[in-house]
């Protein structure tokens, strides 16, 4: 069949919005009819050439939501006309990390998707008969798109695609972090590290779980309103402090926080995360994603007194299983999504979405097909 | 009254046996009689003048056994006779810290032990009329000293004082590491690295819950034999290792292991420890004392990919509620303590017991009264 998609011919170009040869689902994989897209910072790290392993040609894209249309041998969970969300981390519930209920890193698939193909190694993608990649096993920049069966999750059908879609990656990433990675309890304290898509869903998992004081910071002043908006209790600029920023967040927080998040990517931030955290059980973790080659270091000093350093991919949800219920969250009214899609654009439009981003004017834009 | 001890007198000069001046107990103070007490690489790092904190002249020892010979007004919990053991980490239950139910890094009277004297701001040891400091709140080589009440753990009467000083620190401290810090359950698998007398502690409390594969890692192959003794099922000297260390245990582990250990102090180490943990769960927890200055580091994927890094100060044991669940452990036969006291010394042969330890010939020299 044919679809149309925004393709990333090579790197550090615009997407070019074509007409692709897309081949059905095979045994165990399902055709999905992707209805809204967002487009998230790990797009444009791959599209800007920064991540090592970026393969190209390929359609981006894996914060989506769309509607199952079509299904291959053996599929049992999911039937035609479901609405799902795709799963860049699956949930086979079979392999060593799945069974070991510790994890959300499902291994099942990791090899071939990382290498931009289907578990069978090939691509169900071509554009004038040439392959073209999956991407993080999702392509949600496509208006179809393949998956296998245990990369979808089936939500609920009153569920908008517009603003569902943001739960495939952004609002799961931080919501997530918070419930599933930290653990956070009522009465917590809590410092948020950057007030950007993933930081405003730490904030406001963080009212959800009944935090006490929610401090976000950010180099921005712009986001203290934006904080506010999802929950934050207070807001500190680190160019505003004289001093230690470190020193300054232990005092407002009388000890340290109980809880901090790093969603800067940088890693000097991810050690003041660690070590804003209070004597003896502090949690710090850490969701940015940073640069290659880059380190966070720490005295052991740190750890040795109580502190816990920790990270978190998909805010530790299993996709399957939990994603369902952060759409029931956003149904029912414990987070809120639809103030965050600041932009809504047509695939045509797409790369004015990551022009948006650069230059920190949206929180989260998405594409409607 | 008057006491003999092993004072201290300045940095990297051995220590010289005296007869001090000692005050009796003031209100909630507790007059001991050490019976027996351990040398630990503390001590011998403050003495070797390695920590920067370190303050002299001073009555060394901070791993001891005793009776309680008198009591100071207000003191409730402890009477004439009482066998104790003395804690450098006190466990006060009234302050932040013990009422978090979340660490066992009581804060009471951590600053004036930081200074070295009892919490009224004084010594209760004088030589010739001056001063000397307390050590780590306890002056366990000293054959009578004085504790804050909150500082003392009330033990069984007949657990034999040789065995039970080594519990005031280094038996607590490796295996309170695995049941309270990383809580290691049955069935998992553990990498203790440094296989001295935190070590073969740790190696002693994973066989007791029940690990399945419980791996030694040591430079000198001499230590194989003990770590087999206390319930190690591999060992690894990196010496003799072609190539990485860290995926050499990765392969041994089938993925890395479920809880590894630091327990050499070396901040390269301790990045092993935590690089040979299992992706999406794996624990690394830091209890060797590294050297002023030295930093741990890694790459922040190995966090974001699941693997958590914390460390553990005493085994993260509250003093007074868990020290005598050990004593209860040894005298039930669940640890063992006496093949690890291989020598025992008198007052007048403490500096032996520091020779021989930084010598590598002993895994546990006991000073008995």
């Amino acid at each position: 069949m044919k679809t149309r998609a925004a393709v990333a011919f090579e790197a550090k170009r615009p997407l070019e919005i074509v007409e692709l040869d897309l081949e059905g689902p095979k045994a165990g994989e399902v055709l999905v009819e992707i209805m809204a897209t967002g487009i998230c910072h790990t797009d444009a790290y791959t599209l800007d050439g920064l991540d090592s392993e970026g393969l190209f040609p390929a359609v981006l894209g894996h914060e989506g939501a769309g509607i199952v249309r079509e299904i291959g041998a053996g599929v049992t969970s999911l039937a035609v006309g479901d609405h799902v969300i795709p799963l860049y981390t699956p949930e086979c519930r079979q392999c060593k990390s799945c069974l070991s209920q510790k994890t959300n890193l499902c291994t099942q698939i990791r090899a071939t998707q990382g290498k931009g193909v289907m578990p069978d190694g090939t691509s169900r993608f071509s554009y004038k008969g040439a392959m073209l990649h999956h991407y993080m096993g999702c392509s949600t920049f496509s208006n179809f798109t393949v998956l296998p069966e245990i990369a979808l999750a089936k939500i609920r059908t009153d569920a908008p695609f517009q603003s569902a879609c943001y739960i495939g990656c952004g609002v799961t990433t931080g919501v997530g972090a918070v419930v599933n990675t930290a653990k956070v309890e009522a009465g917590a304290t809590v410092i948020v590290f950057g007030l950007g898509g993933i930081g405003l869903n730490v904030i406001q998992g963080a009212r959800m779980v009944g935090a006490d004081k929610i401090i976000g910071v950010d180099l921005n002043d712009d986001k203290a309103e934006w904080g506010r908006r999802f929950g934050m209790t207070h807001f500190v600029n680190p160019k505003a402090v004289e001093g230690d920023i470190v020193q300054h967040l232990v005092a407002l927080t009388e000890g340290g926080a109980d809880y901090t998040f790093d969603c800067t990517g940088n890693t000097t931030v991810m050690r003041q995360a660690l070590e804003a955290c209070h004597r003896g059980w502090g949690v710090s973790v850490v969701i940015g994603v940073a640069e290659a080659g880059k380190e966070i270091s720490t005295r052991p000093f740190q750890l040795v007194t109580g502190r816990v350093w920790k990270g978190s991919a998909f805010g530790g949800a299993r996709g399957r299983t939990d994603t369902p219920k952060i759409v029931d969250w956003y149904m029912n009214g414990k987070i809120e999504i639809d103030p965050m899609i600041t932009h809504v654009l047509t695939l045509d439009e797409i790369n004015k979405g990551f022009d948006l981003m650069h230059a920190g004017k949206s929180i989260r834009s998405v594409v409607v097909f």
